[in-house]
């Protein structure tokens, strides 16, 4: 037997005056035609999920975290881990990794905190920042990784060092690059921020007088001279999915930091090239890979970003219609008519169309398969998914109920 | 965007025969006719709250800590501390208060625990015993104050000292003042425990040469020759709600321990002189002023302590007569109309008419606001609630929820 776990992400919503036809309103899922996620509903077992903690709005890598069964108030230990993982870089165990900005100084002042979206030639930067060594702390070996756009990754390795550092990024522009301090009394943060300090110094150096950033001045574009650190963090201590399980894992999740998160609890990726994470995905080549994945792995996990980018826009219409292209992910699912494949869709947090960002509302989840006692609804959305016969679980309860259905839960006790 | 929690002290029953027209019988809050509630239920999202957590009696002061978000198993240090913040005394951290009570010895045996209901003569009894310094621990100040009727409060401040000890009162007449005791094998407890001994005779010498206990036994009554000790207890060791939740936080509520805990959290008291706490309390007059605090705070609490009484006198026709007092509490609230206003209602334990005690059943919870997705029950009761989106909640999970709705919840990772 095999498992499907779909995240839809920020899908959960609230009720919409518009979408209602009297004056209580829908949510975009109530409102929306979903013939697939409700057979889903109208043949599994429905709940709804606080993916933390009622009441705690996750993020998306706290959501995840929790979502593939793991405590994120016991785990959690920043974003720079987790996003360099999902951009491939390689991070071990007590290293600290850092998410980091090419950005224009002037006199110490930031003043394009993205270095006008320096793109390609943020690899040709980056590669003479290689081989760094610091004198406050020589034995640290520094990593430095550009992804995409402005974007980087810095890795420290070595031991005596600690993510509990605060940012050099000042957060908007106009403002001085911040002198990273330490967020905890050890040693450990002392130095580590110190050495922040030392390299954004060293950094800002080397890429002034890089021959990339001459050429920029000369064409009027804002110089990379610098690089602002921030989201410090190391990798989860967890016991990985796989060895949890007994299972092999795989995933699909275009969005860096849910990849990341994947990566760190044990699953395989799967490249999808069309899906983008935007509006643009193509969500039939991420069904049919899923498929395809779930023939070497025991569990397979998709993740749609698409639901939670119209959902920060605040477009009705566009979740709307994010909200179609999950049920027709679903729909190519269930055309597959694999009766040993256990389904479950969820969302990791509701991102309501009028806050348009992360709240804590519970989310709908449905489990559909052989092994479900199938309950009376016959609906997917938060309203019907209140009355379901799971109620009301936590995000961590979703992978030992579906490990536990396709008998790769072990017993506790004898 | 605003909260109100309005808490009616044990207003969770059990069912009573007599209130059911069949057999099976009716809770009051079935029983009682409540539009305001109802219309809450009605326009809201309603489920049950285990206020501690399943089968677990609340205190009323263990509830109120989880009814603020705080888990009471971590935070809860015993109500001396509270009781003393709640009567408008200062208790810093590290201090240990207790509750007193003047009372009536003869040869050492407690023959009168409350001195015959001894009232204003306390503060000059009291009086005497400011500046007393102790032989056995030399650096701790001892601040004892007459607050109520027979009732003191004493605070114990300077290192080394601490609430684990046993109490001095014998808790019936006729019994010898109990000598007090280490309740847990710290220097810090035995130091306490002798020094409670110490100050017992200490204050009786005091007392009983005292001329108003002459002029007392002159008169025939019970002299109060005696300061019994109890419930010995610190302030809680909490991030204040303010704080957590960058909100500005205001109560009202007449009960000093109730008090007591809002205090401990952090919340200002609103002084409304007509709300008593007990069955002629001016519910209206709770009500506008909990209306004018919002104006100038994020969130509210109201407390309505009389329905407890009612159910600890075993009253049925009083307890519906106060649930109706709730009722109308709640019509003032919602005539005013505002839009941007989420109302909780809750209890904070049953206080069940047949038991007049407290007991563990869950009680019902309300939220009315703009934000919630309202859910199919019409009338606010205890098994109504029970089929309710909300299903079934714990008292801390409230104020992340509520803080959640109107958008003074922050975000758990990136």
């Amino acid at each position: 037997m095999r498992a499907m776990l779909i995240i839809a992400d920020g899908m959960g919503d609230r009720l919409i005056p518009e979408l209602g036809n009297g004056k209580i309103g829908k949510t975009p899922l109530e409102a929306t035609e979903t013939p697939s996620l409700d057979e889903l509903a109208r043949r599994g077992i429905n709940g709804l999920v606080d993916v933390i903690r009622p009441g705690i709005i996750p993020g998306s890598d706290t959501a995840h975290l929790s979502l593939f069964g793991y405590d994120a108030f016991k785990t959690y230990s920043g974003r720079g881990a987790l996003e360099a993982l999902g951009v491939g870089l390689q991070v071990k165990k007590g290293d600290v990794a850092f998410r980091c900005n090419l950005a224009t100084v002037e006199n110490g002042v930031v003043i394009d905190r993205r270095a006008g979206r320096i793109s390609e030639e943020g690899d040709e930067l980056i590669k003479v920042l290689q081989g760094i060594r610091s004198d406050i702390s020589p034995d640290t070996k520094i990593i430095v990784k550009h992804t995409v756009e402005h974007r980087c990754a810095m890795i420290l390795s070595g031991p005596g060092i600690s993510p509990k550092v605060s940012s050099t990024d000042p957060k908007k522009k106009g403002e001085k690059i911040a002198r990273s301090v330490p967020l905890e009394e050890t040693k450990a943060a002392y130095k580590t921020s110190m050495l922040l300090n030392e390299l954004t110094d060293e950094f800002c150096n080397i890429l002034s007088a890089h021959p990339v950033n001459t050429k920029r001045k000369a064409q009027g574009l804002p110089p990379a001279n610098c690089v602002l650190f921030r989201g410090g963090g190391t990798i989860p201590d967890v016991v990985p999915l796989p060895e949890l399980y007994k299972s092999s894992c795989a995933f699909i999740a275009p969005s860096s930091l849910v990849a990341g998160v994947a990566i760190a609890v044990g699953m395989k990726p799967i490249e999808v090239p069309e899906a983008t994470g935007s509006y643009d995905t193509n969500h039939r080549a991420k069904a049919m890979n899923a498929l395809a994945a779930l023939e070497s792995n025991e569990f397979v996990f998709v993740h749609f970003k698409p639901t939670d980018n119209a959902s920060h826009d605040g477009d009705v219409a566009m979740k709307q219609k994010m909200i179609q292209k999950v049920d027709e992910l679903v729909e190519i699912i269930l055309d597959a008519n694999m009766p040993d494949l256990h389904i479950a869709v969820c969302a990791d947090h509701c991102t309501p169309l009028r806050v348009r960002e992360h709240t804590a509302d519970p989310v709908p989840l449905v489990i559909m398969g052989s092994q479900v006692r199938i309950d009376d609804i016959k609906v997917f959305d938060e309203r019907s998914a209140a009355k379901g016969a799971l109620q009301r679980l936590r995000g961590h309860d979703i992978m030992p109920i579906l490990m536990n259905f396709i008998g790769h839960q072990k017993m506790f006790g004898a």
